[in-house]
């Protein structure tokens, strides 16, 4: 009979002969498979290509360990559609109009009334401060659980007005295919959105592969309560973290712990973000999606609400970010139906 | 010659029977491998192991899959010592005198003088103002880089007054094992710490296997600034987060997104998390870890300023949590030199 060390020793045999397998059959792969089908061959694609290979070649002066390859995404406008307004934005008017029966004073009470109306001008008009009182009103005086159903529901059954799908399909293929090729190269994908953290966490890591715990986003308070013997977090109308602009490397900081080598972006909100990533010694990789397709998605950049690039595009130049142009460089935007 | 198709059937082939006798490997080895030799045969490491098999065992009523794996673990007290003072503290002491040169003034300033004259009596009148005080002093005014690099330079060269070696090597070498014993099961292992996230990153990862991005703790504000063109983060004088008690399942939240199943502490400071983890449906552990060891290590509960236990034993019982009691079930403390 064989003894476990007669065993250990056969498999440790086998192994390396596998291994030994398994190294001819990825060299022989190697120059047929493109891990980014939905990308054209042009600068960004080879931009990306080649710092992957670089950091991740042992021995190369720009060898990254595994456990440091951290890659920050944002979400709104960089993995998927912003436009015509943000979806979580889309949600909470939504929201707004479900919880109105139960709100009759809301009839002549802004910014309420605006959304009722859908009066845009008079929303607008609210500025920031009706804007958040809109996010507090639909997404706290719950508890989290609560929370993340509505929003899954909401997520499930509600469609984008212009594409006719459901908004977690309106995600970027050639992203996806990034984020896949990224991890596949060991590197720990994140998201850095500025949009709620909740909003994102159940459905990120279905969509993106992104588990729970590396979602970074902005968050209201939460306060742990003992309901009829029941442990819950409810979940109270006041500002937490604001995960935008420089709050971006502060959220990176306090959930990662670590500097990431590589961003990527399409905002001025992504700006000190890109700056804390690439400005720093070693390969660093900054990207910057910018939306220049009408036709298949949106084009803007300086003059809108969501997704405002102007003071990003200009660092990008200076600071050698790659700049995705949608139009030219993504062959397909969303997954096929 | 081989196709990659024929490779690609060889690889398979070989991985197959590679796998076959690993897993006979594995079974042989099973009845004689403890992954807890420092645990005595006593009831903790019986309920550890019993949890630990019912949930990895596909098709189990209580099997878990691997991504909701996640367990918590106190830092202070439950994977270190905490006592005579919390290691934190003694930092922020020897702190204050390495600073007093250029500060004069500290002479005649409590809790300043208090430090200085080595008056713990005058320190503890001053109380948690005054603790907040020092804190805030040797722990901000500086980016987090310099932080981290004062924490650690400062935890390489001090010794333990009682035991006379390095605080990193007062780890209890039980829990080591115990974390190393989860991962290998899939679990996801953090630690939620009353203490500051920043004191315990540099060293995590070493000491425990547990990565930065994996460390919930207390932490003061950070600012995103450009200093001289360069993006640093910078330590303010202000409170952000005090991750303890009612704070730390907040804290889980944020950080993680999932509950835990699974929860180890030792103090009041850990009861909402305890509590937070296993008040749930499914397989659930809750574990304290009761300091009960004099002579290898400190005996207290009720009566201490560090890790007091009082709450939490009580809902020990009624919840069903283990209690280790350190002298009986700990073969070890430390681990050898």
């Amino acid at each position: 009979m064989f003894t476990i060390h007669d065993l250990r020793r056969l498999a440790r045999g086998a192994a390396f002969g596998v291994a030994a397998v398994l190294l001819a059959v990825t060299a022989a792969e190697g120059q047929t498979a493109d891990p980014l089908p939905s990308w054209n061959d042009t600068a960004p694609k080879a931009a990306i290509v080649a710092f992957v290979e670089k950091v991740t070649k042992e021995g190369s002066a720009d060898f990254v360990p595994e456990p440091e390859r951290i890659a920050v995404f944002d979400n709104d406008g960089t993995l998927w559609v912003e436009h015509p307004m943000y979806t979580q934005l889309a949600f909470a008017l939504d929201r707004v109009k479900t919880m109105a029966p139960s709100h009759p004073e809301w009839k002549d009470m802004q910014p309420f009334k605006a959304v009722l109306d859908g009066d845009m001008k008079a929303l607008a008009a609210a500025g920031e401060k009706g804007l958040l009182e809109l996010i507090m009103t639909t997404h706290a005086g719950m508890t989290n659980e609560e929370f993340q159903k509505i929003a899954s529901d909401w997520l499930a059954t509600a469609r984008d007005p212009r594409f006719k799908r459901p908004y977690t399909e309106l995600v970027y293929q050639p992203m996806l295919e990034l984020l896949s090729y990224l991890r596949e190269n060991g590197f720990k994908t994140f998201i850095v959105s500025g949009g709620g953290i909740e909003f994102v966490r159940p459905w990120s890591e279905k969509i993106y592969g992104i588990p729970p715990e590396q979602v970074v986003g902005s968050s209201i308070k939460t306060q742990f309560v003992m309901r009829d013997g029941v442990p819950t977090l409810f979940r109270t109308p006041e500002v937490n973290f604001i995960d935008d602009k420089v709050g971006k490397p502060v959220g990176i900081n306090e959930h990662i712990g670590r500097r990431p080598i590589a961003a990527f972006g399409n905002s001025d909100g992504d700006l000190e973000m890109l700056q804390w990533t690439t400005m720093a010694p070693g390969a660093r990789f900054g990207l910057i999606v910018r939306h220049t397709d009408a036709e298949r998605e949106y084009a803007y950049d300086k003059d809108t609400p969501f997704g405002r690039l102007d003071k990003a595009l200009d660092a990008a130049a200076v600071n050698q970010w790659t700049v995705v142009d949608m139009k030219a460089d993504w062959k397909q935007i969303f997954p096929e139906k």
